[in-house]
Parts: structure tokens; sequence; C-alpha cells
């Protein structure tokens, strides 16, 4: 399998996951929250899922499509391990969040997932959803099945526990 | 629809033409021209469907995952609009070529593929396919149909005359 083959099929799973996350939180009240904005496109996508959501975007340098730029005040600007704690006004109130970390390096991508996590659960609330491309595994979260199209662990599902 | 599905539509497009174009090469002896590295996901793509021949790449700074780096002697490293009518080696010798520019900026696109038209066009033998993201017209090429899954005007096939 290529890496197209391989980029084709983690973009398929992503947009699968966030379209089965966003159909499990429709009778959830709540924010959604995007771990990274990037070139915007997830960004873009969880604007037409989600229309009538805030949805609230971690971003350390802005270079996004500019039709893709979040709002000023929807845009947590700076390193996540920075924003994360300080964005107290999230706090348990996050339906829906979003982590990619995009990059190539596996072990990386392990590591700051693992960084984020404690720093992300505060701001779920209960029933919410977190998909993510690397596991996030713990106490506070249930493991969700994914949607039938994406095989396990290409993408993960949880959600937050009471 | 939103900029990931566009994506995704694109990315599909482009592996799907890329396949096609492979298929028809087949009894066709010639190089494979790839312009543009990039990440090095479409060069690697293009080293499994054709791995008996020989791939050249032009880029002007590599930035690719290093498993998806070409040796240096298929390098074509520099500005295209140089490195191509230096390339005097694979004057007629191209039995497929592959342009995407790869950006979202749509005009300063086609003005790119309109200015490396000339210049690839002696690179291509007689029978040998253009694959491009962009519009490449003109009497020296026959327009191909799409393989079926690609619909018109999303990705265009040509085939250099005699």
């Amino acid at each position: 399998m290529s890496r197209l083959d391989s980029f084709i099929r983690r973009l398929e799973a992503q947009r699968a996951c966030l379209g089965h996350a966003a159909a499990l939180v429709r009778d959830l009240d709540g924010a959604v929250l995007e771990l990274g904005l990037g070139n915007g496109r997830t960004y873009d996508h969880l604007r037409e899922l989600v229309p009538a959501r805030d949805i609230y975007v971690c971003e350390r340098h802005v270079a996004a499509h500019p039709d893709c730029i979040p709002p000023d005040d929807r845009l947590l600007l700076g390193d996540m391990f920075d924003t994360l704690p300080a964005a107290t006004f999230l706090a348990g109130r996050v339906a829906l969040a979003h982590f990619d970390a995009g990059t190539g390096d596996e072990a990386a991508n392990r590591d700051l997932a693992a960084g984020l996590r404690p720093l992300i659960l505060p701001l779920l609330r209960p029933g919410g959803i977190l998909v993510t491309q690397q596991a996030m595994e713990g106490p506070e979260l249930e493991a969700l099945p994914n949607p039938e199209v994406v095989p396990h662990a290409r993408y993960y599902l949880y959600r937050r526990l009471p």
C-alpha cells in the first residue's frame, strides 16, 4: 500500500468518524473543540456537520486557507499545553472534540496524544465524544466502536463517562 | 461540500487516473516523470504502480518523507522552468508524466500549467500519456476520457500525438 493509498484511507476514516460522532451528540448540548487547525479542512468539515455549534479551534500559528480561519473569539491561539488549561470557560462544556496530530511521526503523535489527554478530559462534558487519530484509553473514557467502514485502531471514538 | 470532501475526491481522482495511465502505457517503453515531489505520496504511489520504470522527479526544495525521496540521479532539482529544458536526456523518452500543481490557488495553478506545457511536450514520447490536474489542451495532445469513476474536468488525461 502506497502512502497515497494510506493517506486516502486515513482521510476517509476521519470523515466517517466525525460524521458518526456528530450523530452521537445530536441531542447533547455543547461546543465543539478542534485540536489543531492545520490547513483548515477538518474545521471546514465540522462547520458543515454541526453548523449550529460553537466550534473552538486550537492552533499555534494560523496557516489555513483564508476561508477556513475561525473567528478570533473561537481561536485558542498558542501552544495547546498552555491554551487548553487556560480555557476554563470550556470546562465540562465540550460535546465533541477532535484530535489528529497530523504528522507522519507515529511516536511523536502518540507522545502528544498522551500529553494532551489529561488537558482535554476536563473540557469534555459527561457523554461528550472524543474522536482521535491516536488512542487515548483511560478510566474516564468509554471506548466506542468505529463506524462500520473504519477498521479498529485506524481512528478512535470515546465517550466521556459521568 | 467541505474542503475535506473535495480533497478526498481529488486524491481519489488522482489515484484512479494514475492507475488508468499506467495501464495505458503498459506496452510502451519509457521513463516516468513526476512534476513536483511535495510530500512524496504520489511518487510513492508511482513506484508501486510502475516499479520497473525509471521515475524522474522535479522538485525545487526536497521536503518529502525520508522514505519517499528519489535517488539523486533521478531528481531534477531546481525550478522546473530551468530543469525541464535542461533535461535533454529525457527528450522524447517519457512514457508517463504527471502534474499536480497542488496549491489551492486555481488561477496560479492554471498559469503554471500553461507555462509548463511547452516544456513537458518535448519530453513525452509519441503515444506517451500526460496525467494532469490542470487542463493542458493543444494540437499535440489527444484528450482521453477519464476512468469511469472520475468526472470530466476533475483530472485530465492526454496522449502525445506522433
